[in-house]
């Protein structure tokens, strides 16, 4: 089959491999039908996550159709439409039995494109799949549904969900990629107030403006202002942190106001400071999380019913073999204004068709 | 009157000063017959909290009986035994309305000997009394119920309860002073399976293993390695933080385990260092905070009911004259042992005498 193969900092090359297949009874092989690229794809790309070994096939999110399953799998079987998750869960170990499927202790947790081969291929091995898939509703379209991989929830669990956010709070959402623009979509199922959006690019204020942000700012002291005079000084109730840097980070902390909520969901490479000396009495919470994509299916049944606008984020298509063309694309969003890039989908809506 | 007055960086004195008086129809004047000294007083003294002015009378703990009142004072009168709790309550603006009195914005939050005149004199005004004191229940003793205006509530709400400790949750309480010992003996309420407790000090250690630590570690590698062992290397469920020094913060968060509670009621004067290169995909909530006392009611009753053992933090009593020499005991801990210093409760005792 063709995957894309990880070949260390720099280089990745869509390439033959040889097909997966079943390692474990628990196993699944899924004929990939729609898969998209993270940011964290990127951050692996450019060396910065080293535990992923040259050779890995990247990629952890995908929609498809199972073409195999272990003979201990009991939720799926061949010929089943389903999403691979980001995490894969044993659902046996202590975390997994809390929910907490992200930090799962028995070969689970995001080991996708990550510790073992992914899901930008044309097959892909799913581990643990009774509780690594999910069976997609026939109302879901694949490109869409491949936003719930990982964004989604992401955006969802550890930065709506662990902020807290109620109805009539005041929500700040910083950063306007895809996974921040996941959180305003998200955040709007609680009502609040009002969700300020900032961003650097006007072209992500934009997007943001469109999915339901009340107001926007530039990064920086505009931003931190306008948080302020929204608040009456007080500043946000939640403040959602979606960059994964210092500086963005240490601007939440900022913006939130006494008794207020910063939930990160950045993926950071260093570390930021902390300033305790102003933050100690001022009785914030500060979350930070990896998906456990417990959420999944109550998003699923969001996206079926049409409360879950996951379409907008989408901004370009290829077919699954235009691999490097998407990430080139991707990389370069400052000038190509990409969101979200799906590969794959007229594939999987052929396949629909067919099977309906 | 004589009060303790602060003079400027390093600078206090036993000496006359007017008397309080009624300023407006919510206040109350107390005459103080058991105060404590806290580690803010420190702080203060030392020159570390700028906003307190040389003229202003410290201390913000305090037992007394109430000797006049405002007209607008409802629920205590002349006569009644009180606490003065450390945080004075409004109760009317949005901060009060959801019972986070430490961030009262109408006059109150932590004023006493900081922004205004405080109990470390022979009478106190008291602002806002009828949230800002508690009428003591006769079970009570003065020299254990000044341990309520602070140490005992803001041990339970900023450590135990921010941390959200759980039955079966393994607890590492890091700093073994007053604030960590009151953390001690309050995460007991909720039965967790182990707590270790970490200090520099060997007799602050033996404190908290009579207090209930199951085990103890000096502060460092040791400790770090003790978590872990008694954990299978995944980390506490709740870390308290009760020092306030980055070292110490920085320690905790290497302390927690995936999905666990940093609960940091230190003081800091300084920045930390937030690894989030390491905790972003942790799932940890980090929560920082002043006090409310809203738990001051539920801790009077466990006192009352004899569940507290309060006394135990109390190493020295002192005549209220003997202010400066408290303190200077007070100060050199790592010489004298001091835990918590009482000065005239003895005077108190006689009174509880006199009026029951």
């Amino acid at each position: 089959m063709k995957a894309l193969v990880f070949h260390g900092s720099g280089k990745a090359a869509w390439e033959d491999v040889a097909d997966p297949g079943i390692q474990d009874a628990t196993d699944a092989i899924v004929r990939v039908d729609a898969v998209t690229i993270c940011g964290t794809d990127l951050h692996i790309l450019k060396g910065d996550v080293p535990e992923v070994r040259p050779g890995t096939v990247l990629g952890h999110e995908a929609v498809g159709e199972i073409v195999e399953v272990g003979s201990d799998v009991r939720t799926v079987r061949p010929g089943d439409r389903v999403l691979v998750s980001c995490i894969t869960a044993c659902g046996r170990c202590r975390f997994c039995r809390e929910g907490t499927y992200g930090q799962c202790r028995d070969g689970g947790g995001w080991i996708l494109g990550h510790l073992i081969n992914g899901t930008q291929a044309e097959y892909v091995r799913v581990p643990h799949a009774d509780l690594s898939t999910h069976l997609l509703p026939g109302a879901v379209d694949s490109k869409d549904a491949v936003l719930l991989a990982d964004i989604f929830p992401t955006a969802y669990e550890i930065g709506v969900l662990n902020g807290c956010v109620r109805p009539g709070d005041t929500v700040a959402v910083v950063g306007a990629g895809p996974i921040g623009l996941a959180a305003i979509t998200t955040a709007r199922f609680y009502t609040p107030e009002m969700i300020t959006a900032v961003d650097l690019a006007p072209a992500r204020l934009d997007a943001a403006k469109h999915l339901g942000a009340d107001a926007v700012a530039v990064a920086g002291e505009e931003a931190e202002q306008l948080v302020a005079d929204l608040t009456q000084g007080l500043g946000a109730d939640v403040v959602i942190e979606a960059v994964g840097v210092p500086e963005s980070f240490e601007m939440c902390t900022r913006m939130v106001r006494p008794g207020g909520h910063v939930a990160n969901v950045g993926v950071h490479g260093k570390p930021a400071t902390l300033h305790l000396e102003d933050l100690w009495s001022k009785n914030v919470t500060i979350t930070t999380g990896l998906v456990d994509t417990h959420s999944t299916p109550t998003l699923l049944c969001m996206m079926a019913a049409g409360r879950l606008p996951a379409s907008s984020l989408v901004t370009h298509t290829f077919p699954l073999g235009a691999m490097e063309e998407a990430y080139d694309v991707f990389s370069r969003a400052a000038d190509t204004g990409a969101l979200k890039v799906v590969l794959g989908a007229p594939q999987h809506d052929a396949l629909t068709v067919r099977t309906s």
